[in-house]
């Protein structure tokens, strides 16, 4: 886990919103590394069936996140919980979510603890909702929470379900000053097995290598992710709220060269969950639509969207986990309130172009 | 314990907000006794050193509590989550506050659970912070909240102190409907001697029963409180919101008979706080305030003030123990966010009566 800079542009173009920045991620990564060494990069494969893995992620509004410190006690802190309730220490960290801050974050908190991280996550994206995760797809139950806040609390949810999850570790964290850590769906890796996506940080630094020394970065992130692009332009209209621990809002994105009189609208739920265009949607959650700056192909996080911004809007398919009906169910359109019939960005972009 | 119509009648006098309608406390102890059988109290000295009592509160707004039903299985999901972290069972349970619903409800949870009940409780009366409790006061640390909603969800909160205690307790109240059941300062015999107040629940019987067959009511409950009866009067304004999980307001006493021409203003925060007529504070936490029915002396709860009821306000002093800086500290009249010197109620009533 050397290259934390394409780690971190990789995490970036992954997820827009989750944990906060992923320059605080990537700082924290690095100086992790020089006070506690290299953290090794480990499959499942690698690990005995009854290695415990103890996911975690930063929990928080964005823009909460964004100007947060993280603190160097909050891993300890839940992997001693971890211990007193499994009676054992763990094997291996994996990041909940591979996209934004908390892909890159858990570099820092596997370093801290002294454990290797897992090449894998439960989103293959980010997700604004706790639940929203492979390991509740996968039928494992939601039994078990551990969070963790720079102050020093200590919170476990035993929840019934993983509505009541996200529920209580809401509103614990919007309580602990709007960011903790969480350790969540604690697994063995026998129970990981199917029920992770694997290989997601290995990708996440992919995506970001794509674009080190391209002459067309854009280009080469598109070919990269096999991304369409909804549409190449300047961003006029970005309103945002911080609500009950989410950032919410709208950006609206007017076409220029070729893209010249078209308009689109995003929906933002930390994550950027809708692209519509005349009424009409072009892509839609669980699939990944990123803002990326036209020059650099940096993706542009939801709390620094700016107006006045020359951004294209990127759009490609999620993990087939999240297509399946339990998937789907879980973080497909209507589990965001949309009235959407899901339709795979492949189709609703093939669509377009005929139209 | 089988006096729970006079235990009810006391803890209605001795806290006007805590968890609920006392009523329904009193119905939940009636019926878990037919079921579960006789609830046996028991004193301090009887148990042993090492002996586990679990103080228990049901924590939420009052005019939530007033219609909310108390689930069975509550009690046995905290029980359980302490016997996974102390790896024994308890001995006994103790009402966390011995005013309002959470001095009878306890008879309930101890006969559910086939435990005695300790004659002693944290408050000796009720707060609205669960900080507010004498094992604060006593120095204990506040480590461990362990908290069970209706729905099933249980969260064990490590706090780093008091204030942060209350502060995720809330939350997490707030989050699970406004209403919950609370373990906190769970402690052994040996810790509790000097942290809890004792024969408290003996206490809110006597003060059930001193009304029961007299000719005069409310002289008897005065004279049984030792308390000073502010005013008599018609209850003209009560104005009450439910914020965060508390009801704040304030409600207003007109004075009637030889009382007319006074007006008497009461500050609530689920709990009467503070009794000002003409800017003149007359009496204030910690000390007691309790509005009562004129003719039945019966305590009138916060969220059954309702105007043009005909009341008295009596106050009396608060166990020595609140009026120890540290007491005051916790939950004197500046813990409530009033710029007031705290003076006792024998001397703020004596310097009212020398004006």
């Amino acid at each position: 886990m050397e290259d934390i800079p394409a780690l971190a542009r990789g995490c970036a173009v992954l997820g827009t919103g989750g944990g906060g920045d992923v320059r605080t991620g990537a700082l924290a990564a690095r100086r992790a590394m020089e006070t506690y060494g290299e953290v090794p990069l480990v499959r499942l494969a690698d690990l005995p069936e009854d290695a415990l893995v103890v996911p975690l992620s930063g929990i928080g509004a964005p823009t909460v996140g964004h100007e947060m410190i993280y603190g160097e006690d909050e891993p300890r802190r839940v992997v001693e919980e971890v211990e007193r309730i499994f009676g054992r220490p763990p094997t291996a960290i994996m990041s909940s979510e591979i996209g934004g801050s908390n892909g890159v974050a858990p570099v820092a908190w596997a370093a801290q603890l002294g454990l290797p991280l897992l090449d894998a996550d439960g989103m293959g994206r980010a997700f604004p909702e706790v639940q929203m995760i492979s390991m509740h797809v996968a039928g494992l139950p939601a039994d078990l929470v551990i969070m963790s806040d720079i102050v020093g609390n200590v919170v476990t949810i035993r929840p019934i379900d993983g509505l009541w999850s996200e529920r209580l570790a809401r509103a614990v964290c919007v309580a602990a000053g709007s960011h903790a850590l969480m350790a969540d769906y604690i697994l063995t890796a026998a129970q990981a097995r199917g029920a992770v996506i694997e290989g997601t940080v290995t990708r996440a630094l992919e995506v970001g290598r794509s674009t080190e020394g391209a002459a067309e970065p854009l280009a080469a992130l598109q070919r990269e992710l096999g991304a369409a692009r909804l549409i190449t332009g300047k961003l006029t209209d970005v309103e945002r709220r911080t609500t009950g621990g989410f950032v919410r809002g709208t950006a609206t994105i007017e076409g220029t060269g070729d893209d010249r009189g078209r308009t689109l609208r995003l929906e933002l739920q930390n994550e950027n969950l809708v692209a519509i265009e005349d009424g009409e949607v072009r892509a839609m959650v669980p699939d990944l639509i990123t803002v990326v700056d036209t020059e650099t192909a940096g993706a542009i996080q939801t709390e620094s969207l700016r107006y006045g911004q020359r951004v294209a809007v990127l759009a490609w398919p999620c993990d087939p986990l999240w297509r399946t009906p339990k998937g789907l169910e879980t973080a497909g359109p209507r589990a965001f309130g949309y009235d959407l019939e899901y339709v795979p960005v492949e189709e609703s972009v093939k669509e377009e172009s005929r139209g």
